[in-house]
């Protein structure tokens, strides 16, 4: 039956099913499941899903899933349990477990220190790797993703790693301190999470150590985690572009996607509303030539689609850390002379157009020209817009579109009305 | 010096370095690099790098560099190189690489037989673990990346996998037979490589067999080409959501750029002259009452950035496989209860504003009422237009951008001045 179905699947398998079922469908399915597999089943599912599934278990249920976890799994579950449980979670755990929820905890979600696993091998250097080969059989399994042993010393300060590749092709005489590695690779907990899946993704690592400020090993980062911090990185980008405060669980209630989306639509208001009063400078122009109104949203719309390619594209380049403050100078030129030619040339057929639909050549230069100065202050905002949240240390992708958008519509607007009055009226 | 400090770096970073460098200082430091050094980082750096790289060498040395690559190192890069070298580079290799470049080369760049690598360690169940041991002795060092060794019999058919954690903690005398797992994530070269990624991510793998129709090993997959695609998928779905059509070398000339945008921003073009044509439907309105000129816009707008949120989010949910038919019904009821309500409520804001401005009671009603019919179609376009994509076997986040605005700019405008025409003339 569907019970036995469940048990069989992995845990990551079941996060999707229940991810992707509606709040009560959902519910049903989680009443099914194993309460000893809870607990990894709850790591495995977002943010939004997460809160739904404990909003439906008893203290009870979440004390017996939480005992299944390891220490850093259980902070990453903490900040999602209900506050009056923790003393009570707390206490169920020995010194060295207490200690390492509370250090997890005591970094923010992009720090290393948020993410990183305790539970590894370490090595001394003055023994064979003989010995270290009977050493680990003497493990039930190696901790996963398991593809370096750690070389200490007494005071647990880390001297270099082991990969288990070189364990197998070394001859088993030869000492560890013979075949080892000074790790080139070796993090802090303060690190930026997402720089060190950078250096995850550059130098394909499976697993590297983290040590504190004196170089005293405190515990490893691993691939699996790297691989969701640069899936999630991927997709903040994306929400934040569009103004969206955070992931949405497809099932959300209406009242959540409300909370998530109405701030950026509150800023778009007050943007579009700032076009309207430009549009209301010029109301008198539009009442002696009313093909103004029609054909403004046309400058406005190409300037926002161009200036949208521009910020995409630095928006990314921002990312991979590409751009330097003389680069910056050249990538300006750039998409300046790109948005001139764009002007020039779709300026001109729109141009060709207006001259045609309204039989007024200078309306159409004037179109040509509204179009050409918008799209270079397309170009112009959308290498700015990102470059400055960048130096003010923001976000650059947050509500990019947006942004970019309020600037070309009111500019856009001003531009050709402007244009028009003086040259038309 | 220079040339010494290049030598000593890993080649992903000199790839970086020559990515963040315009063309002139790229090439001065591209000349730098030890001639044995060029194949690794031409595979590094992104394509539109490499294209300016190999255009600066000669059949020399670029016959130098792909002698220093693994067959499935050289099908990644054959592609980028002159068609008129191939003859002579394949005339260079044995058969066996022959046949695997060729086998790379026969599928598409999004399918895993793509990215396949072909050095792997293979053993047969048939012995003990000791032996097992004693055979990687004999390996100077075992390709990158390996977790698991791959089992097969004399016909090459894959019967099951020997993690190195399970010959590591396993008594010696074992057999393989005993040991081994039947591995239950085994794909094929045809295999989606964005799929075969999201099951990377969902069961932490390092590495996975690859087998013809018939069961043979043929190849193998690792992480870290999976993280690679991961990372790709969140980019090209920014670049293609804006309309961009590859990933741009911020370097890139600007007549790469220019071809790189024209396609949606011509695009856009037609659907901004749309917009512009339903509002000349309306002139005689916007000549007897210019007011709506300059609302329109709001409109238009707040109708464009609320659309963007809702298909921002259902293009993500789609590359997650989380939309059903059904659950697609559930989720149009969702968005447009979301829609309805930011509609009355943001509309009605406005709708005061535009009273209070306008003094008339009328307009203030036509303009709430325009915004939340809008925000609905908003909406409903939001939704539809990811999933008529998919279904179409379409790629939903391409242009997503340009087509939702033009629904919500046309629309918008026909809204508004149409409820105004009826109502206020
Ligand atoms: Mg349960
Ligand atoms: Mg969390
Ligand atoms: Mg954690
Ligand atoms: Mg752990
Ligand atoms: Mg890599
Ligand atoms: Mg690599
Ligand atoms: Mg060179
Ligand atoms: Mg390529
Ligand atoms: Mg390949
Ligand atoms: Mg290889
Ligand atoms: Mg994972
Ligand atoms: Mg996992
Ligand atoms: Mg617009």
């Amino acid at each position: 039956d569907l019970r036995q179905q469940l048990d069989e699947l992995h845990p990551a398998d079941i996060a999707f099913i229940l991810e992707s079922l509606p709040l009560d469908d959902r519910l049903a399915i989680w009443q099914l499941v194993k309460a000893d597999r809870d607990g990894e089943i709850l790591l495995e599912v977002s943010d939004a899903v997460r809160e739904s599934l404990i909003a439906d278990m008893d203290r009870h249920e979440i004390l017996a899933a939480a005992e299944t976890l390891d220490a850093d799994e259980l902070a990453d579950l903490v900040e999602d349990l209900p506050t009056a449980m923790l003393p009570e979670l707390m206490a169920g755990l020995d010194a060295q477990q207490r200690e390492q929820v509370q250090s997890a905890l005591s970094y923010e979600d992009d720090q290393l220190g948020a993410l990183m696993d305790f539970e590894m091998v370490t090595i001394r250097e003055d023994v064979s790797l003989e010995v270290v080969l009977r050493y680990l059989r003497r493990w039930d399994e190696l901790p996963a993703q398991t593809d370096k042993l750690f070389v200490i010393n007494q005071d647990n300060l880390l001297t270099g790693v082991l990969p288990l590749h070189w364990l197998l092709v070394n001859a088993p005489d030869k000492m560890v301190s013979e075949v080892m590695a000074p790790d080139v690779n070796t993090f802090h907990p303060e690190n930026d999470a997402y720089e060190v899946a950078q250096a995850f993704e550059r130098y394909d690592l499976v697993t590297a150590p983290v040590v504190d400020d004196h170089g005293h090993l405190i515990g490893r980062i691993t691939i699996d985690a790297m691989v969701d911090v640069i899936r999630e990185e991927g997709e903040s980008e994306a929400l934040s572009r569009a103004g969206l405060r955070e992931e949405e669980d497809i099932f959300a209630s209406v009242w959540a996607s409300l909370r998530n989306r109405w701030s950026w639509l509150a800023i778009n208001l007050v943007t579009a509303f700032i076009a309207s009063r430009v549009i209301g400078l010029f109301e008198n122009s539009i009442e002696r030539l009313v093909a103004l109104a029609a054909l403004m949203p046309i400058v406005a719309g190409i300037g926002g689609n161009s200036g949208n390619q521009t910020i995409t594209m630095i928006v990314r380049a921002l990312a991979l850390n590409q751009i330097t403050a003389e680069s910056a100078k050249r990538l300006w030129r750039k998409e300046l002379t790109v948005s001139l030619l764009n002007g020039l040339i779709w300026g001109g057929v729109i141009g060709l157009v207006a001259w045609w639909l309204y039989d007024s050549l200078s309306l159409g230069l004037v179109m040509t020209a509204a179009m050409t100065l918008n799209l270079l202050l397309a170009a112009f905002a959308g290498v700015g817009i990102p470059v400055l949240m960048t130096r003010f240390g923001r976000d650059p992708a947050l509500g990019s579109s947006v942004l970019i958008t309020a600037m070309t519509d009111s500019g856009g607007f001003f531009i050709f009305l402007g244009l028009a009055s003086i040259f038309l009226m």
